[in-house]
């Protein structure tokens, strides 16, 4: 695939997935109209949408058709979405700003934001069992796997895990523990969803499953690494959330624990690691080459 | 069925689901065990289970194998307990007592409180796609049905009506639509995903998921009625949160609209109505029969 028509399929995944999640988002206009207009406010045009992109990504890789992929895309943003409105709650990390905007709670009230991430959730699910064009086995599994992402053993789990740690000095295996679950997880879940939707009669890579397991590994850890380096390095504009975030409430970092170039060249290495896992594959892997070096090249 | 035969089929009822929900739950020893010991403090031994007595005995009044009645039952729970929390919270009703304890964010903290009803959310779903004895088709149904009512289409809605009424006098229609969602829509579900269960070739009631669903609208309505008068007529101790919670909070109520007396006969019309949608069921409905009259009945 050269440059032009991999951004070209990029644009046209992006396109697709606003469409599909304004589609799937209750409208304002429905009662209870307030909540309804939070649910947007914190979901839609907004995001880098790395998630969505990698369900499309893997499934692209894999010769699944788009049209599957809609559910997961969807669901698995509506997950990250809700857990940023819950993330930025003063109980939480007190954030003012998200994507550019006010934080949900500030917008609209404490009160709203809770019930917007509570809501979002449940969208989730109810877009995942929504798909009438997957094979009812192939969703229970594809269900299964974002709520156990999602869970206490998955990205809450990651969050409480976070919460524990702030002011107290991890060591580096917890830190990487607590990112696998807090921000690796939803990451690792996006891969698994669009593999499990795979025709495995027609993939020619040996163990397909197990490499795009670990292409998502290293691919979470770098996209953590370079979240660290951005909170350093970036501005509050460019970020659309406060520079800085991370010391000001304390956090432990990659940063903080390996220094700033050791932090790049880990983050580096993880994206070298992630290609080398989908060497085997044809072209049709090459929106997931690009997203692996889109992770640490990103500015925001 | 006679009184002792019943007394016994619901005691069955209740261990059977405090064990499977003990058995679901992630343990307290497993990392993040805060979390995980929160979300039991929030959720174990306590609680009336009405809406896992409801699965049970729908599933019952159906002839469908318990065994595959105890995801439903543990999910809707699990949900019912994920909203308990977020409610007591500050930003929403900011309580203090709930099931006779502290409120999860007063023993914990409120940080812990989001993410413990946030997991919970997360636990049902993966409960109930974990269900291996439940045909595929069925379960995605049975999920579907979970997620819509917990959304923002069912409880989160109600609860968003609710928090957006607070000081207003809301018409007697508008109660009691919020009610149908932020009570209602899972005590509507949990008979729902017992029906989506049954063998309908096998049972001899015409319209009979038509006539469960009513029965259900009726007992949902009855159910909040007398929290209403309850929350007037009982005492802290035995409800095992704050008594005139609701007058507090400047909440509209069935008796501050209708009155008092006239709450408790619609109540007792509603069990009545709930009764004669399932009177052409044989005596396996008994246990729904017992709910209907146990929800007037009961003084917490």
């Amino acid at each position: 695939m050269n440059n032009s028509q991999l951004k070209q399929l990029l644009d046209s995944y992006r396109q697709r997935f606003e469409d599909k999640l304004h589609f799937f988002l209750p409208l304002s206009s429905t009662i209870p109209s307030r909540l309804h207009e939070a649910m947007r406010y914190s979901s839609v045009d907004a995001g880098k949408r790395i998630r969505p992109f990698l369900v499309y990504a893997t499934g692209k890789a894999l010769d699944v058709p788009i049209e599957q992929l809609d559910y997961p895309a969807v669901a698995i943003e509506l997950i990250h979405n809700y857990s940023l409105v819950h993330d930025d709650m003063p109980a939480m990390d007190d954030d003012e700003l998200r994507r550019g905007k006010p934080t949900c709670h500030l917008h609209y009230d404490e009160a709203t934001a809770l019930l917007v991430g509570d809501a979002l959730q449940s969208q989730a699910f109810e877009v995942l069992s929504s798909a009438g064009n997957i094979a009812a086995e192939k969703l229970v599994k594809i269900i299964h796997l974002l709520a156990v992402a999602s869970g206490s053993k998955g990205m809450a789990g990651g969050q409480a895990i976070d919460l524990d740690s702030v002011g107290e000095r991890l060591n580096f295996s917890s830190l990487q523990q607590m990112h696998e679950l807090k921000t690796g997880a939803l990451i690792r879940a996006s891969v698994k969803m669009a593999t499990v939707l795979a025709d495995n009669t027609k993939i020619k890579v040996d163990d397909y499953q197990n490499k795009l397991e670990n292409y998502a590994k290293c691919l979470g850890l770098a996209f953590q690494i370079q979240d660290d380096v951005l909170d350093i390095e970036s501005d509050t504009q460019t970020l659309g959330k406060p520079q800085g975030s991370d010391q000001a409430h304390n956090k432990p970092t990659y940063p903080s624990l390996i220094g700033l170039e050791e932090s790049k060249n880990m983050a580096k290495k993880m994206v070298a690691d992630a290609l080398d896992n989908i060497k085997e594959f044809d072209h049709h892997a090459d929106p997931l080459r690009w997203l692996a070096e889109y992770v640490v090249q990103r500015n925001y």
